[in-house]
């Protein structure tokens, strides 16, 4: 067993595995460290059983706007049994067998940088410690955890966090979830239409999905109002109480009566997996993300020997990107190790400059690419925006009664191109690769008019857009 | 009232009406004459009520995928009281009311050419005739009609064609499908969804929609096969007997035992609306698509006022590419009225080369653009094809158990652009348009390759497809 790689890759997630894979498609050898399982947050306590629990109550709303259909009752036991399958019980077997197969070399353990270009892997069962030696990089790929505020008690009261609200064993019949974002919207929305009848969101700030376009969280909240999820802005937390581990849960709120609750979920932000990486011993500060360049390059290391893919750089909190990055990554340092050409447009990470593409699962589905009409317009660009109703597209009309959603389109004047999409409605999803691409690939607005999207899908909302525009 | 416009247009169907509407917006008067409802065949007789009869069919199959969720039985009355509702019942009064706003000039009546620039219109009242003279141009919009093939007692049964079964006021229990397309295909699931137990689809080639990739057809088979749809290839229809109106049907097939059923649906085809039009007037053969160049002027017509749009052209038989057409033929009239720039990119139908998108929403979905493999080698394109398997994206294992599809691209090894893209799965629809943009607007696959899809979204497609081709 050697102790020496090419590439040692921190972090088994999705984006270190897509480090590692493409740093050995490239010709090299690696290996990638994990102290919990491969596959990591996503596939375990994030995307995946979060969009598991979130399908059938999807489901649901879209079969409550189909006149002649009707449900009976949810199996809430079976829905979760799913979630169960769909994160493979939590083993991790299958994935460390595609490890495996790569080849790469897989090392149970905690990973930690131990100077330059080395490795400490400390065995969770106490085993012998032990050390790697990249020849060529090391790539850091340890994700984010939730942060949970300062606020008296919170820590005490042991509150749910992504990770736990996803792989909930019961739904909590009075839940309090705090925070905006979009763990906080589509686990407020999974839990309420899986049983949580008392679904309360605070939320410091006035809106929910306060970093998208504005419409996109008043559609929500509509939507969360009409369904029973009580939606309270601009609410402080002064204090927590749970005097009983697991039991009920008093939340304290700067002003007004105090709420209880079986539960609470908090989703205020994520915070960089960088506090215990040993970063020290390299000359950076360790708890805060990993500056990279577009190569994800760490730009404060000397020797250009590390390198930082997925949410510990901090450049988009998304697996999708972590993944883009770690194949840009991978390819990057095969390239440097070989002496081949480093500059292929693969090798660099663009997209996240165009504004990365997302998708919030609720009811409606919201998806955004590329920049909001205010960061275009902070940004300096000469924006024009165009706005229409999604609910007025025959497409949509046709998936059920009462369809409601709104697309907005962020225009750059000038070179007629789209800065920026927005799409919120049912079902809406999968409209936004149409527009990661237009966005992305900087595809003139006199061009996008000659796509011409099939009726009567709700893509016709991208003819109603241009129309809109005046083409 | 003035019988002279700068511009007539025959048929209110959706391209009538957008090449009536854009050239009042290019500041011409415009009349459009009708004699069935303004509207057309879409709104009522095609793409709206297929889907509005589709929709809760589709969602049934939806459902059954996703553990914890059960649906009772369907309302056959509600779906059909929808379907009236998005038909208007029928009612056009609100699309005249549209027309007349633009403004448009509508005329109720037939209209037929009556020599150049001269449309006579007859009223289905029978009033007086009225001859309609054009400054400049007359579009011919009145769409096409179902090819009844002539076997002997087909027609004499009265069958359904598209026309009638998407207005059907109840659901046969047994029912005949002739004809493997697209209408064949919807409407067959439609109807065995809504209750027609024993539906038979009978083709004459070897496959379902055979105009697409291959393995479209095949995976619709299979799913048909599975939900008890009984389809037949390679099967002759020698004659029909239908004794009493209405009544129950025999056919008689070129071998084996004759098939009874309560209905009889016959989707064999499509002619255009052009025999009884008037072409003669002007010297062109009737009952023939009239040839039309990408402005869509008749190219067989002395003085360039004759235009075509939609189905009439032959282009492609899809509301949306006859609006497209007609969108870049009312302006090109508009430019030419006016001695205007009539080169502009918008004045031209370039999609139609590329290969017109369409959906077909049966089980699964199912999506195309641009070019197939086999029309591509035929083309002389420097082809690469690259598949996958849609079950195996993570977005699509979330919407369902046994989630089943797949994902063709055919990819100009040259250029490295996509000449085709072929989508099969349970709500693929939305997936089109990407790859509509990716083909019309000549995307290069490195450029695609930056455009990251959502996780966990079934865009994730996009990625698989682009790794399996090696970037």
């Amino acid at each position: 067993m050697t102790d020496e790689f090419d590439v040692i890759v921190i972090g088994a997630g999705p984006a270190g595995e897509n480090a590692a894979a493409r740093a050995v498609r490239g010709g090299l050898t690696a290996a990638i460290v994990e102290d919990r399982l491969a596959g990591g947050e996503c596939s375990y306590w994030a995307c995946i059983p979060s969009k598991a629990l979130l399908r059938p109550v999807d489901l649901m709303a879209e079969v409550g706007r189909v006149p002649g259909l009707s449900l009976g009752p949810i199996e809430v036991s079976k829905v979760l049994a799913r979630r169960d399958e769909a994160v493979s019980h939590f083993d991790d077997s299958g994935q460390v067998e595609w490890i495996d197969s790569v080849p790469i070399e897989f090392v149970r353990g905690r990973g930690r940088l131990d100077g330059v270009k080395r490795v400490r892997v400390t065995p969770r069962d106490g085993g012998a410690e032990r050390v790697l030696t990249a020849r060529h990089a090391v790539v850091l790929a340890t994700g984010s955890t939730a942060l949970v505020p300062p606020i008296p008690g919170l820590a005490e009261a042991k509150p749910w966090t992504s990770h736990e609200v996803t792989a909930a064993k019961a739904v909590p019949e009075r839940l309090v979830v705090l925070g905006g974002g979009v763990v906080a919207c589509e686990m407020a929305q999974a839990m309420h239409g899986l049983g949580a009848r008392q679904t309360t969101v605070l939320i410091r700030g006035g809106s929910l999905l306060s970093k998208l376009e504005p419409f996109a969280g008043e559609l929500l909240a509509e939507s969360f109002s009409e369904a029973g999820i009580d939606v309270r802005a601009h609410t402080g937390v002064a204090r927590v109480e749970r005097p009983e581990p697991g039991g009920k849960v008093t939340v304290h709120l700067a002003e007004g009566p105090p709420l209880e609750a079986d539960e609470l979920l908090v989703a205020t932000g994520r915070v960089p997996a960088t506090a215990d990486l040993g970063l020290g011993t390299v000359g950076l500060p360790g708890g805060r993300t990993v500056e990279v360049d577009d190569s994800m390059r760490a730009t404060a290391v000397e020797g250009g020997w590390l390198y930082a893919v997925g949410d510990v750089n901090g450049r988009a909190l998304l697996t999708h990107m972590g993944k883009y990055q770690a194949r840009a990554c991978g390819d990057v340092i095969a390239a440097r190790a070989k002496g081949g050409d480093d500059t292929l447009p693969a090798m660099r990470d663009i997209a996240d400059e165009y504004g990365a593409p997302q998708v919030v699962f609720t009811d409606p589905q919201i998806c955004a690419v590329g920049r909001t009409e205010a960061a275009a317009r902070e940004a300096g660009f000469p924006v024009r925006v165009v706005e229409y109703d999604l609910g007025k597209v025959s497409g949509a009309y046709l998936l059920g009664d009462g369809y409601r959603g709104r697309a907005k389109a962020v225009v750059d004047e000038e070179r007629r191109v789209l800065l920026g999409v927005t799409f919120a409605g049912p079902g809406a999803a999968e409209l936004l690769h149409a527009a990661t691409i237009a966005v992305t690939a900087e595809v003139p607005l006199d061009r996008l008019w000659h796509a011409v999207p099939s009726f009567p899908t709700v893509s016709e909302i991208w003819l109603r857009l241009l129309e809109e525009y005046g083409l």
